[in-house]
C-alpha cells in the first residue's frame, strides 16, 4: 500500500496543527515510538485544548498497556516540564535539596525531614499535593494544624525557605500545567498505574522546581502504586536517569509499604506523631525513615559532618518546624482537632499479631472520612486509625488493635468492610515476615 | 491482599452507583472478562453521562488492545440494543431483509441492490449513515439527487416501504443511541479498528432495526477497514454469529476491496453509475455484487423462483428506484451536481494497469471534497473521481487512467499527493493478480 501518513481516519492534514491526536493515538497504539515532535505537539495542544481529553485518555491508555522506550519518556517529561515555568533558587546561600515519596499508608515523613534537613543546613523547597485515594497528601496533614495555610506566592515561599531553612507548600499552578492536568484525568480514567506516566509526572514537576538534589522515596509492597518491587526498582531507576539527564542529582531508595508506617494514618493524627517525632519521640521505623533519608538529602547537598539524629535529639529540628509553621499562620502549639467519634477492634485471641496490611488500613482511613473520593472534596482533619500494634508484637484476647476516627459514625461500617482480612493473630511464638524498610537503594552508577 | 473490590483508586464505593467506571476500565485493563453487570452499568451510564467520555475512551483503548470474549461481545451490543428503542415490521405483507456494507471505495451497492431485492417481493428497510473517513456514506449519496430527503419519520419511513418495497434512509436517534455516542468517540480517539467494538457497533443497530434477515458486505483489501482478510473472517464470524443468536437470519460474505467497486468514486457519480446498472447498463463488477448479494437476501427472505438479474432487464428495479427516490421528495430525472472543475491523470507510459489501489483513491476522492473529515463538515455532491481503466486493463502512453472532480481548484494537489503510487503500469503482457469480488461466505454453520 502507498505510504500516506496515517491520513485514515484521522481526517484531512489540519492547515494549522502539524500533526492529528488521532495519528500519536494511533501510533502508540500499533506499538510505534513517537517521535520528539509527535510528543512535544501532544502534550502542548493538550494544554491549549486542542487535544481532548478523551483523546489524551486513549493515549494515556495505549500507553500504559503498550509502554514507552527511554527516549519517549524523556522527551515526554521535557514536554511537560516546558508546559510551565521552572524555579531557581540559585539566589539562595545554602543549597538546595528535596525529597519525594510516591505514597505509603501513614507516610508523613515529610513532616518531620524536612525541618530535620534545614536544621543541618540545607534548603528544602517541599512543594507537595493533596491526597488523592487512600494514600494521604501532605497538605491534607498540615492542613489539621490551626490556621497554617498551603498556598504562597513565590514571594512569600521563598521568605519562608530563607527564614527557616524549610517550606512545605502547595506546588504553584505554573509548575508544569500539562501534568496537572493529565493527572487528575488519569485519575479518572484507569490510567495511573504506567511507570511512564507516574515517572515523567513525578520529574517534571521535580525538575521543573529547580532542587539541586533530589531523593526519591519509591514505595513497595501491598500498600503502595507499585506493589511488585521489581516494578517498583523499574520506576525508580526511570526516575534516577530523568533526574540526573536532566541537571539534578538525583538518587532513590525503595522502602517498605507493606504495613503502615508508624502507629498514625490520618491528617491531625499523623501531625501529631510528627511532632513526637521532632521532640525526640515516636515510633522506630518512622524515625529510622527519617533519618536515612535525611543522610541522603545532605550527602546529595553536600553538607558533610552533620548527624540529623542530632537534630531530633537536641530541638533543633522542632525550632525550624515550630518556625515553618508559624511562618505560615499556623500555631504550632494549638490543640489538634479530634474526630467526634471513635471505635476501637479488639483481638479476638491471643497470640502476635501477623499481618496488618496498609493497603486496607489507608483505605479504612480513607473511608473514615481522612481522604477524599473527588478532589473537591473536604477531607476531616481528626478522622483515621490509631495503630496499638505491630506485626510481631504480641497480643492478649480484647487488647486494642486499633482505633477508628471519623466525625460521621454511619462511615464505621464502610471502613469496618475494608478491614476484613487486614489484620491476622498467630500463636504465641509466631515469626513475621516482614519486608526490610529499606529494600534498595538505586543511585546514578545503578542505572540499568 | 484482601480482597477488595477494586475500591482503590477509584473512590468510596458510590451509594447511586453500583459500579465504577474506573473500576470498569481496570478490569478491562487487567485483562480480566467484564461480567454482565459491568457491562449493562457501563453501557447505561456512558449515555447518561455518568461515565465521561475520557473513561469510555480509556475503555475502548483497553479493549481494542485486550480483546473481548465472545460472552463480552454479546452483552455488549444487548447492552448498546437496550439503550434505544427497537423497530417491529411484522405487520408488513412482505419478509423484511436488509444488507449492511462495512464500506469500500466506490460501494454505491446498496443503492442498486435495494430496489432489486425489493422488486422481487421482499421488503428492504435500509437505515443508512454518512461517510466518515475515505469511504463514503449511502445517505452522503442520496442526497446528490435534487430534492431528496434523508431523514423521515417512522410513519414515513413504513409508508415509503410499504409503498414501494424499499426505503433509504437515516437511522433514528433512537436506535442505539449509545453506539452513536459511542461511534463518534472512537473516531477520534484512534479506537475504531476493533473487532469487539466494530461488530457490536453494526450489529446493535442492525439488530434494533428488526429485520428479519440480514446479509453483511464485509470488505478485506487496502481499501476496507479490514485489510487482513483473516481479520475479515473473524469480524464477519462475530457478526453472523451474534445476529443469528439475536433471531436475525443472517450470513456474510467477505469481498473485495482491492480496488474500487465500479469505474466511480464520489457522491453524484455514483448515483449517476448506480442509475446505469438499475437500466440494465453499468460495471460487471457492480453488476456482479449486486446481484450476488440480492440472491442471499432473497434466499435468507424465503423469496424462490425469482431471478434478481431479471429485474435489472425488464425494468421493475428502476420503477423502484424511481418510486423510492420520489416519495422521499426526490427528483429522479433530474440532472445531477456537477462538480466546477476537473483534472485528468493520464498514463506516463504503453501497457497493462497493474494496480489502482482503493485506499489512495477513496482518500484522494475525500480530499476533492466527496468526504468529510468532521461530522460537521458538509460534503461536495460533485466531487470525486471516474476511474477510465481498471487493473488488468491495457492502456496507451497519454490516454487518461482517472478524472478528478472538485469545486475548489486548490484540492487537486491535495488529492495527488495522496494518488502518488496509487497507480502502476507494467509492460504489455503483465499478469495482474487481483482478490476474487468474492472471497468467501460465511453462514451460520461456519461458525468457527
Amino acid at each position: 500500500m502507498i505510504a500516506l501518513a496515517g491520513s485514515w481516519p484521522a481526517g484531512m492534514p489540519s492547515m494549522v496543527e502539524p500533526y492529528s491526536a488521532v495519528d500519536v493515538i494511533r501510533a502508540k497504539r500499533d506499538k510505534h515510538e513517537l517521535s520528539n515532535g509527535q510528543i512535544d505537539w501532544v502534550i502542548d495542544a493538550y494544554v491549549r485544548g486542542v487535544v481532548a481529553d478523551e483523546q489524551m485518555a486513549a493515549l494515556a491508555m495505549a500507553i500504559l498497556l503498550n509502554g514507552m522506550t527511554d527516549a519517549e519518556i524523556v522527551r515526554w517529561t521535557a514536554a511537560m516540564i516546558d508546559s510551565g515555568e521552572r524555579m531557581d533558587f540559585s539566589m539562595l546561600a545554602r543549597p538546595t535539596v528535596d525529597k519525594h515519596s510516591t505514597g505509603g499508608v501513614g507516610d508523613k515523613i515529610t513532616l518531620p525531614l524536612v525541618p530535620v534537613v534545614a536544621a543541618c543546613g540545607a534548603a528544602v523547597p517541599q512543594l507537595s499535593g493533596r491526597g488523592l485515594g487512600h494514600t494521604g497528601g501532605t497538605l491534607d496533614k498540615m492542613e489539621s494544624i490551626p490556621g497554617w495555610r498551603a498556598s504562597l506566592s513565590n514571594a512569600e515561599m521563598l521568605a519562608v525557605l530563607t527564614e527557616t531553612g524549610g517550606v512545605i507548600c502547595a506546588a504553584g499552578d505554573g509548575l508544569a500545567p500539562a501534568d496537572k492536568k493529565l493527572y487528575a484525568l488519569r485519575d479518572v480514567t484507569g490510567t495511573v498505574e504506567a511507570i511512564p506516566l507516574i515517572a515523567s509526572s513525578i520529574m517534571s514537576k521535580k525538575i521543573a522546581e529547580g532542587a539541586g538534589g533530589l531523593v526519591l522515596d519509591v514505595k513497595t509492597g501491598g500498600g503502595a502504586f507499585m506493589s511488585d518491587p521489581a516494578m517498583a526498582r523499574r520506576l525508580a531507576e526511570t526516575m534516577v536517569r530523568l533526574g540526573n539527564d536532566a541537571g539534578v542529582r538525583t538518587r532513590a531508595l525503595i522502602t517498605a509499604m507493606d504495613v503502615p508506617l508508624g502507629f498514625a494514618v490520618g491528617n491531625a493524627l499523623e501531625v501529631a506523631e510528627s511532632v513526637e517525632v521532632l521532640a525526640g519521640g515516636g515510633p522506630a521505623d518512622v524515625i529510622e525513615l527519617t533519618i536515612t533519608l535525611a543522610r541522603e538529602m545532605l550527602d546529595l547537598a553536600g553538607i558533610t559532618g552533620k548527624d540529623p539524629a542530632d537534630t531530633l535529639r537536641d530541638g533543633s529540628a522542632m525550632d525550624v518546624w515550630n518556625a515553618m509553621v508559624a511562618a505560615q499562620g499556623g500555631d504550632p502549639h494549638a490543640p489538634l482537632p479530634v474526630a467526634k467519634e471513635h471505635f476501637v477492634i479488639r483481638a479476638d485471641q491471643t497470640g502476635v499479631l501477623t499481618r496488618l496490611d496498609a493497603l486496607p488500613v489507608g483505605i479504612a482511613a480513607w473511608r473514615l472520612g481522612a481522604g477524599r473520593a473527588r478532589k473537591e472534596d473536604p477531607v476531616s482533619p481528626g478522622a483515621g486509625i490509631l495503630l496499638h500494634a505491630k506485626p510481631g508484637d504480641e497480643i492478649a484476647a480484647g487488647a486494642p488493635i486499633m482505633t477508628l476516627f471519623t466525625d460521621e459514625s454511619a462511615r464505621f461500617a464502610l471502613a469496618q468492610e475494608a478491614l476484613v482480612d487486614a489484620v491476622a493473630i498467630g500463636p504465641v511464638g509466631s515469626v513475621v515476615d516482614r519486608l526490610p524498610l529499606v529494600i534498595e537503594r538505586i543511585n546514578e552508577e545503578s542505572r540499568g
